[in-house]
């Protein structure tokens, strides 16, 4: 299977990686590092990323940045970085990829806890998570010849721990877990889900 | 009480400034019409409604557009609708508006039930509904001074006969009970909830 792991490089992108680097072909994409390179804010760039792929079966995106900060001081303009990034950069993945994927193929997406257990200086995440969980049920009543899509909801993860402050009284759940879901979502049969690792 | 209403002129918002109207000063808020304009996906404009207001105790959106149209031919730029229109407008009316309102005043934002509940050609309002969402429970850990917000999440609804084609087999919901959600957020004691007509 030719598998496409956007934001390869990360601290979850590495694990998705090594869990399926052994059995398939994995094309790493990083802003700056991988294989090929894309800017997942610049449709353009997403467009050129896939032509040169020309096909793929399986696409993981596990990147996107959101605006952390002090809400009172929060405008329309930190609001864009969640917007820009980690909402429509996983969009314009599928909404441009659905035009190379294979049959059968599938995305997943990453999103996140926030969307229903908010933190102090975390709204434009939460929102984007939300966002990202509604598209994947939208997204998986219109995708054809069988291609699914799904996303990964993780909590904060153990390999995080620069995150540690942020998630007061969660248990970081185990890297290990949330691997598993990215290969559940891709190996699997479920489309439509969110796949929570709370 | 001072009720700002956004959206007055709307199939939903008419209905809304009947039911606070007789015993509350409702300021009819409108892209072309109403008491006072602005175009919510310019926070410049909303920055100078709220200034004309000066201060208000409630705030209630029932605006905002989102694109609908065939799946296969949508790009970043009819995604852009949504998120300029209904995510951003209703977002920026809480960022700004939170410098104006009163203590223990309210934001009462809309989604709907495409965020659960996806049908063909609407994933850019699904996407929007559960951005939307997901933000009133972020906020509502971050606005002070006992200032709350909510988001009503109606299904069609019985006086909007041109949307049913794009609902099959939902019962349109009574526009009596749509409108009892938003009098619930505004007078009512919650905050950080969906309030679904569904």
């Amino acid at each position: 299977m030719k598998i496409i792991i956007v934001g390869a490089s990360g601290t979850i992108g590495k694990q998705i990686v090594s869990a399926f680097e052994k059995e398939h072909e994995v094309i790493r994409v990083g802003s700056k590092s991988g294989d090929i390179q894309a800017d997942i804010t610049d449709p353009a760039s997403l467009e050129n990323m896939f032509r040169q792929l020309k096909s793929f079966d399986a696409l993981v995106s596990a990147t996107g940045a959101a605006y952390f900060g002090p809400w009172e001081q929060t405008t329309d303009q930190e609001y864009r970085i969640g917007v820009n990034s980690k909402l429509m950069g996983q969009v314009n993945l599928v909404l441009i990829g659905q035009h190379y994927i294979n049959q059968k193929g599938s995305f997943t997406l990453t999103s996140g806890i926030l969307s229903n257990d908010p933190v102090r200086g975390g709204s434009n995440a939460s929102m984007v998570n939300g966002a990202i969980n509604s598209f994947v049920k939208a997204a998986s009543v219109e995708l054809k010849d069988g291609v699914r899509i799904n996303a990964v909801s993780p909590n904060v993860v153990e390999d995080s721990p620069e995150y540690f402050p942020f998630f007061p009284g969660e248990i970081p759940v185990a890297m290990k877990e949330v691997t598993a879901a990215y290969v559940k979502s891709v190996l699997g049969a479920a489309t439509g889900k969110v796949l929570e690792i709370h």
